[in-house]
């Protein structure tokens, strides 16, 4: 075994002690908030099968999956032409049958339709694991991500959209930040494209649409004309994607541009049903329909959900929507589902930016025993133990080092208070405590080291 | 896209909710005791560079490392008589750079080289994470699943060997689980191979020693022989491998055989040390010297630990020990490290043959409410929102399903109780709450709604 310099996978991360707290302060947050609202956790393998995966998520989907080299001799049932021809993309077909998961909504179709016998719905599912895409790694783009999905799915009711609001409500109240909710309508946009003689253009359109923030409403004209919308239509649509007002007075004029739009009604009346939902059970995150959110995705049928940050500038930081038949790919049609997904990565950039993660984390040692040495040592192993017992996180540092670099130690690791016992503090039955923080040192006796701990 | 009958990869598995809950169980128990002791968590990638797994698990583990095929056009740089020879193994060298990570211990060795100037030494980490082996899948062995590792590095100290004993000892009391730990030295299995004169064989003892349990000591004996060691050799083996007594004993006989063998006598050394330490602190669990202990990985170098169930007849459910140099491989020697790793999916099995789950899960929903249609709907969202507000996971049915739907799906879903809302309930401000378990129900005034179910 030669030495190497090691590293890892372009666009794959370590997370160290310190990037984990944080981390895990935005998964147990999310989780919490999930399970307040009844959902429930599974877990699919990180191994799908490439039927399961291939052509679910458009050409471009398909190339940036990672494929897993068959186990054994992968090449003794290959065809020689197929060799010979040094084809890699026909290759892959004959050495690989399993890929990394991309996302998680795929997987869960694929569970929801493999274990339909054992489910009861509505099923209300969480899931929080990694995913893993060869796109091009950058700032901010990784090719190993979390993502923190919560989906109900066997139940038509608006009541669902609503308490996927509430959830994102509550998750980023609960992680101290500040967000605006975009909510749209598939249905809306369908019947745009329906009142303006382009109903086969629709997808054309609301991907145009979806890039108004991006690139202004010329090019978006642009576009759309390019697409081979006509310029008489595209100024029908003007006013409308530049809709203003309130919710309400939005809602209000969309009723009449949209009267002879069976779809078109039907979204606003779903949109109005939800509001009346928040009217009743206050949401504090401001809601905004917003008629340019279309997002990429073409498999929504009804509510678009994204939520912006108002504290960093950044991407959408959750995001989701409703959709009609996402288990019919696997054989089992009708199945109506809505879900949202958290982006873990950008949800930390934010707190990261705007300094919203919490100062002191429960889970780090609260105490370190200063290890003076075998005699010491063993007066203290009881000691520890007695903290741990009443649920505090405590260390003995585990050789007689040098003073100073055990204080480096508790300096470096953040442990708020260091419990000195030397030779003197053993035979007065006392300990000195020290505050980290402010230097200062208080005896304590031995008897009361439970009770000071727990106080502070 | 065709219709296709859902399945995953053999070897790998679904987690249901139920199962989920009880996986959540294991994996917080020993996450939370890991961090009553200092251990900080870290995450590496999924991937890892083929360099850095390659050569690391013998030959057989090369074999069973899952490879992820490069991205694009893989066989353009693909040599012709690559292609020509057919040759799987090598191929792969020139079509895959990356692997899925096989075990904790090396990533965790690559972690601490590549961030040694980040990290605060000694270096208590933890890591619960799955790993993937193309193992034959077979009952209880799977393709994928998780370890749960504890390791400290940078300290020759023998108190983390006891550190480690004391969070065994807690983490299975935790899971309310009877277990033996079995404890053995490297150093006086070298001493063993020492006085027989066979120094050089002493892996070939160890993993002879090691197969005792399973396949009894003729065919030990017999293995040993075709291993080229003397029949004279072997006779003087025996009393060592079948030595008996309290541990005490034990290590005062292995001092008299062993009195020639420096390694032996400092082996023995150690292990009074760390019973010098329990002796202080108590362990309740059960501790046994087993000289019979040398488990398969060649990396030890002083303790070896082994946990055994003593409620179900299984593997070993925990094990490690001490390993002088594993990052030397990545060019950084001389780190001592001591270390543990769970088996979740073992320690699962015992729990759920021996029926030691807990009957009731704190994430589990607590109230459903019925959902009687638009009107009592409206009337029972802030209620449910109160009663999230105070902690307690509740739901609201989302549709206006027959009473016999939904109180099926609160029985399926073991929600412990049902708060029903119809009509009359509105005008009088009451709630019938329903206990699932006794049928009882029990007429509560919504203003006492949050404080009923509080003292539940």
């Amino acid at each position: 075994m030669s030495i190497q310099k090691p590293s890892i996978p372009k666009g794959t991360r370590d997370f160290s002690p310190e990037e984990m707290v944080k981390r895990n302060y935005i998964f147990d947050s999310i989780k919490s908030v999930f399970k307040k609202y009844g959902y429930q956790a599974i877990e699919t393998p990180a191994m799908e099968n490439l039927t399961t995966l291939m052509g679910k998520y458009g050409e471009e989907g398909d190339k940036l999956l990672f494929k897993v080299l068959n186990s054994g001799d992968f090449l003794e049932k290959t065809d020689e032409n197929v060799l010979q021809a040094k084809d890699s993309l026909k290759l892959t077909n004959s050495i690989s049958e399993k890929g990394l998961r991309y996302d998680l909504t795929v997987p869960f179709a694929r569970y929801v339709v493999q274990h339909r016998n054992e489910i009861t719905f509505p099923f209300k599912r969480y899931q929080v694991q990694p995913v893993w895409r060869a796109d091009k790694p950058q700032k901010g783009r990784y090719r190993e991500f979390y993502q923190c999905d919560a989906d109900v799915i066997g139940s038509n009711s608006l009541y669902n959209e609503f308490e996927l609001l509430q959830i994102i409500d509550n998750v980023f109240n609960l992680l101290n930040t500040n967000v605006l909710i975009k909510l749209n309508n598939r249905k809306i946009l369908s019947g745009i494209a329906e009142i303006i003689g382009h109903p086969e253009k629709i997808v054309d359109i609301t991907v145009a649409i979806d890039k108004l923030d991006k690139i202004g409403i010329e090019k978006v004209n642009a576009e759309l004309l390019e697409k081979g919308i006509q310029q008489e239509a595209i100024e029908k649509i003007q006013p409308i994607i530049l809709l203003a007002g309130s919710n309400k007075e939005k809602l209000e004029k969309l009723k009449e541009i949209l009267k002879n739009s069976e779809s078109g009604l039907k979204g606003v009346e779903e949109l109005e049903q939800i509001f009346k939902y928040t009217s009743v059970s206050s949401i504090d995150t401001e809601i905004e329909l917003d008629l340019s959110l279309a997002r990429g995705l073409n498999y929504y049928t009804g509510a678009i959900i994204e939520v912006k940050s108002k504290d960093a500038v950044i991407g959408s930081i959750c995001g989701g929507g409703r959709y009609d038949d996402l288990t019919g790919i696997f054989g089992m049609p009708g199945i109506s589902g809505v879900g949202i997904s958290f982006g873990a990565d950008r949800i930390f950039d934010v707190l990261e930016q705007s300094n919203r993660f919490p100062a002191q984390d429960a889970d780090t040692t609260k105490v370190l025993f200063i290890n003076f040495g075998q005699a010491e040592e063993m007066h203290c192993l009881p000691l520890v133990s007695e903290l741990r017992k009443a649920g505090i996180n405590s260390e003995l540092y585990p050789e007689s080092d040098k003073m100073k670099k055990q204080m480096a130690y508790a300096d470096k690791r953040n442990i708020p208070f260091v419990a000195i016992i030397g030779e003197n503090e053993i035979k007065s039955g006392k300990i000195m405590v020290k505050d980290m923080k402010t230097g200062q040192q208080t005896e304590v006796s031995t008897n009361d080291l439970v009770a000071h701990f727990i106080q502070l």
